[in-house]
């Protein structure tokens, strides 16, 4: 039985924006649809090395795919030159239970949450929206842009807030053009990249802001919140992260990408335990809005919120989409298992 | 980063006998001093294809690794001359959350299960013990055989009984000293291996049972059993699966591996599901006996019982060991990831 292991180097050179996005928009109808199950995910915390790890697993049916991610995340590595973020993909044939790959979970973890927050903002957002918002200018912000862009190049201005420090932002928004140029073969040539310090001014002329940090307590007010704003919250995944003020979920138009999942651990976590909105006021999940089952936006005005926690469903497809690349192309490890 | 893959024959060729045994004593007693975390099992039944899946994962905190396998079971493979068992392991370093291996599964799952099962009868049956029987002459059976004889050489004769068919009892029983000889390198010349029929009658002279077969019924009825006998329960490792009469528990010295994975999915679901017996009649975890902190059997006429339901932790220090020989001997083949 032969299996190919596709490291990060090996994914970056076969994965293809285009198809990331074809593929997670799929795995998200399908689930909408019922073809698709998520298994209940695990997470640890390890004590000593202040550090998480969680599982996260489940099945396409339509791919014929199953299988599992574990993701460690071990903040004190940087401390050793060591990467924080490890993880690896492992994806089986539904039809045998034959293993096809084993992948590092990385690279596919931010090209398919890339992914997820643009059908977020592409779907949620007003159609000619121009000014796109990221707050965390960390590592996953440039596969949000990328991703982004593909799906909406129209956009005119894409500014980048840090929380944590303005200087963040600034380092940041210098590479963008290069790295969008050389790692994702585009060419934003009518967009303009600005690091922004002013958060409220900055919300005033915001169409649609993705979140994408690793807070624990709000950074967007309510009162800085325009109407017509989208927001797709990425970095809500766990239990006790927050970024968005609770309040703004009072009257918007809620969407989740798993209805169960956000509620536990996304950024509406806080919104409903604190009474703020109930799990009534969650309108669907976006593959309803994407299959046209639930409509998305249905006025300028009103508040959109695309709450995605993560799904082993997208990891899948576009682990499957990457496996069956590289044996066409013959790339990667093939292994004798 | 490198990581290393490990092949059903590359680990064949690693693994030995008394290593296996070694580790998972190992993990059993760090289990036992609350040095082991196990995380939730994960079990899916697929209904097209009659087949199962199950996670299972768990963190052993003394070796410093944590991790995952997952197995498929898909019984129609064999139609289609594909293997009806598959599955992988990852082994990630717990102090780095860098992944160490991603290894085959099935041959460690078997290696460690007969370790699993010598280790039971080797700490419960009594010391003297000649006559072992083994029920299910499926592809378990060999690794049952291999690790206890190696644990318990004395041994004077082991019996053979398959509920399904005498015929696979007797074809199994033919090729026993043979495989021992030329995969497990051991050489039996003392013990006699022979195919039963009669399963009453066997167990007239019976010291202890290895029970590894799939049945959902029980197959030894209590009025058969004689006082004195070791019963090591392997077959039972997912709800609705028994193998004993749940009487035979009454009065037993009851042992689990994991206790609220026994109670849950193991040979002790029934006994106690039925009120023969309540979770306060498990004595412990066969790691306190390995640790003397619990006595094991405490005369020659109890019945001793251990339900063995299969640990992650167990696959996760025998994955380790290996990967560790397998970049001594510089061995698998290693990939950049």
């Amino acid at each position: 039985m032969r299996i190919v292991i596709l490291g990060r180097e090996d994914i970056k050179k076969i994965l293809k924006l285009e198809d990331v996005i074809d593929v997670v928009k799929g795995a998200y109808c399908q689930k909408s649809e019922g073809k698709a199950v998520i298994w209940p995910s695990i997470e640890y915390y390890f004590e000593e090395e202040k550090a998480v790890m969680d599982i996260r697993s489940g099945y396409v049916i339509g791919n014929k795919v199953h299988g599992l991610k574990m993701l460690n995340n071990f903040p004190l590595n940087s401390e050793l030159n060591l990467p924080c973020f490890n993880g690896m993909l492992m994806v089986f044939d539904s039809r045998t239970g034959i293993p096809k790959g084993v992948l590092d979970a990385s690279y596919i973890t931010s090209m398919r949450t890339g992914a997820a927050a643009a059908l977020g903002v592409k779907s949620l957002a007003r159609q000619d929206s121009k000014n796109l918002l990221i707050i965390g200018a960390g590592l996953q912000a440039i596969y949000m842009i990328a991703v982004t862009l593909k799906v909406m190049p129209q956009l005119e201005k894409v500014r980048i807030y840090d929380p944590l420090s303005y200087n963040n932002a600034i380092s940041f928004t210098n590479n963008i053009i290069k790295t969008l140029e050389l790692d994702f073969l585009l060419n934003p040539e009518r967009t303009e990249f600005t690091a922004v310090n002013d958060l409220p001014k900055t919300l005033k002329d915001t169409d649609a802001v993705i979140t994408v940090t690793r807070a624990k307590s709000p950074i967007v007010k309510k009162e800085w919140v325009k109407s017509g704003t989208h927001f797709s919250c990425i970095g809500a995944d766990m239990i006790g992260k927050e970024e968005l003020d609770p309040e703004i979920f009072k009257g918007a138009r809620i969407f989740a990408d798993d209805k169960d999942q956000s509620i536990k651990v996304g950024e509406m976590e806080f919104p409903i335990k604190n009474g703020i909105i109930s799990e009534q006021d969650i309108v669907g999940e976006i593959g309803d809005v994407l299959l046209n089952k639930i409509q998305g936006r249905r006025n300028r005005e009103e508040i959109t919120i695309f709450d995605a926690t993560g799904l082993a469903l997208l990891d899948l497809v576009t682990g499957n989409l990457v496996i069956e690349s590289a044996l066409r192309e013959e790339s990667g490890t093939v292994v004798e298992i």
